[in-house]
């Protein structure tokens, strides 16, 4: 297959950052990858690139690895986000300046309502909407950093939900995944990316849920020994809310049983038999901490959006909400004032119709003195 | 000290049943005991009586050992129930008609609104109220069975708070326990001991936080190592809660922190710190299934009456709420639906004052069709 060399920016030199930039450069596109801390950039000019391993294999040259966002983002077809999403504002904030008309941010993943945040915020800087934003559902490669620079990728997930917002601006400029990850779907439009994050049904339950081995640093496999059957059916309920709060948006997505019935061979009927039997899942050991992207992350990108659709809508979400009020305790913060939400999103009041018009235009049926369109 | 002889029936003759009733017997009173469950009673009676260890000593005869309430109630000064508190109006049910005038109820411990709720349940079979009904706060002694009808006593508590419902009634004829537990307090009314019931912000949250290795049948020490810093904070925001109900009712209640410096010797600042130093908890284990009356006793006769104090205060109880909602659905059950609530025990609208006088005097301000007086 030919393609067109494409300039693509990677914000964030984590484990999927450095998998997605030696991806992308060993399909032969033009890559620059940015990260905050010096130590993974130095490796990286260090060794000449990024060492691929797995099933995606070789040196992979960067074209720039920079810690400054000047450095990467200017002359790009698409910036390709890859740090927790609970920093895709401050992101926007950092690279607004240096995006121009054209490009689309690429958040991977979007985890809840994340195109709607860069957007906003670009918005609140005087960024007009020439910028289109995707999410992608998760991870398109399983990988962890196994040294300096270096990259185990383990698979390569497929059948992932990838959107654009404003949706009317089309994939044009998205082609390149479906062409590197052909098996890959396109979503109507964000809700549904945005409707279809597991993440925050199953992570903050099993983590609260175990805090006393957590918080004590006790050493568990997360999923084989965390996601007891006790656990299972509060993630069942839990993952009931989130598909009446679809339903209420018009979003057709898929059950977390569905999920990981197709995306794994997994074994049982009940979600705790699934969850158990996936290989894929077998080694994955619990944080040492309550202090993880597991709540951290996935409360304010998920969770509070998810509670603030239900205020919408009418729709109780005592199972979110109390995820949520727990956590607030235990951080002694206020995870709903941090996170995003209908209301800072200057999204309350537009209904379901309002909000997927905004998803598929960007403009808001109601404007409201803070989001002018 | 000189004692007339009482005669007392205890109903109940697991740990505390055993105990309180050898207790009463070597105080040279008449005791019976009931238990349901035939083995504990037919030990009793091989025995020839409970063996008494640790802190009280001796062969403790028994007037009568039988499974009949018939056997064990009539006649008797005092009826001591020691069954968790969610049987309470199950034994009420099943004592009412072999109960008299005159008679006192001890509810050992009442958990909130026991007194109210047998009161209720009474009042349901047409029993009127002469019957007096106690409640105290929590077990008067620390005891475990070491054997067939042998139990190890291994403290005596002080400064326990023991209310009378109605308090019109008196302390007359709880005088007993001021005699042989003389650092008892006299509690103004049922709502003192109602609203110390600490059980219900300790047990909930360090259970559920802890669900994932309870829920493996992993061995740990429930408070030393169950009770971590992060899920302190949780039971000191729930603890929170508490205090603003009892505040609302115009009840002085003991702060959580305050009882275990006052209860124990302990060590440091934080909560966690006094129940990680607390010799006393130091060999508590924790249970092997969430169907534990950690759980099963403390929602619904210690969070549900707290939730539903908020709803009738307007007083959010986003914490009583959580750990609720969250028992709902991992037990696939309705806890509100078979807790004591201000609803069911009719007492809806009847407002601070309302709630008090019901205390005082076992009438209510407004009466419903359910609950005539």
């Amino acid at each position: 297959m030919i393609m067109s060399k494409e300039k693509i920016a990677v914000i964030g030199a984590g484990n999927l950052g450095q998998a997605m930039a030696g991806h992308f450069a060993l399909k032969g596109h033009q890559v620059s990858i940015q990260n905050r801390s010096h130590s993974k950039i130095d490796d990286i000019n260090s060794r000449g690139g990024i060492l691929m391993k797995g099933v995606i294999n070789g040196l992979a040259k960067m074209e720039v690895a920079s810690y400054d966002f000047a450095d990467v983002v200017p002359g790009r077809d698409m910036i390709m986000v890859t740090v927790p999403a609970s920093s895709h504002a401050d992101i926007a904030r950092k690279i607004g300046k240096y995006l121009e008309p054209g490009q689309i941010v690429m958040l991977h993943p979007g985890h809840t309502f994340g195109a709607f945040e860069f957007h906003n915020t670009l918005l609140g800087m005087g960024i007009d909407t020439l910028i289109t934003i995707g999410e992608i559902q998760t991870s398109l490669i399983t990988c962890r950093l196994i040294g300096p620079a270096e990259v185990m990728a383990s698979g390569i997930k497929t059948r992932l939900p990838i959107s654009i917002f404003p949706a009317n601006h089309g994939f044009d400029k998205a082609e390149l995944l479906f062409k590197i990850y052909p098996t890959s779907v396109k979503a109507p439009n964000v809700l549904k990316t945005s409707l279809e994050n597991l993440n925050a049904v199953v992570h903050p339950p099993v983590t609260l849920l175990n805090t006393g081995r957590i918080d004590s640093a006790v050493d568990f496999l997360y999923y084989w020994e965390g996601f007891t059957p006790s656990i299972s059916h509060v993630v069942q309920a839990l993952d009931a809310e989130r598909l009446l709060l679809a339903d209420a948006l018009g979003v057709e997505v898929i059950t977390l049983q569905g999920f990981f019935a197709s995306a794994y061979p997994t074994k049982g009927e009940e979600l705790w038999e699934k969850i158990r039997s996936n290989e894929a899942y077998r080694k994955i050991t619990a944080p040492k901490s309550m202090k993880t992207r597991l709540i951290l992350e996935d409360l304010p990108t998920g969770l509070v959006p998810y509670s603030s659709l239900g205020q919408e809508f009418g729709i109780p979400t005592p199972l979110c909400d109390a995820f949520i009020d727990v956590s607030n305790a235990m951080m002694m913060t206020d995870f709903r004032k941090e996170g995003r939400t209908l209301e800072n999103l200057g999204l309350t009041g537009q209904g379901a119709d309002g909000i997927r018009y905004f998803a598929e235009t960007g403009k808001r049926i109601k404007r409201s003195a803070d989001y002018a369109d």
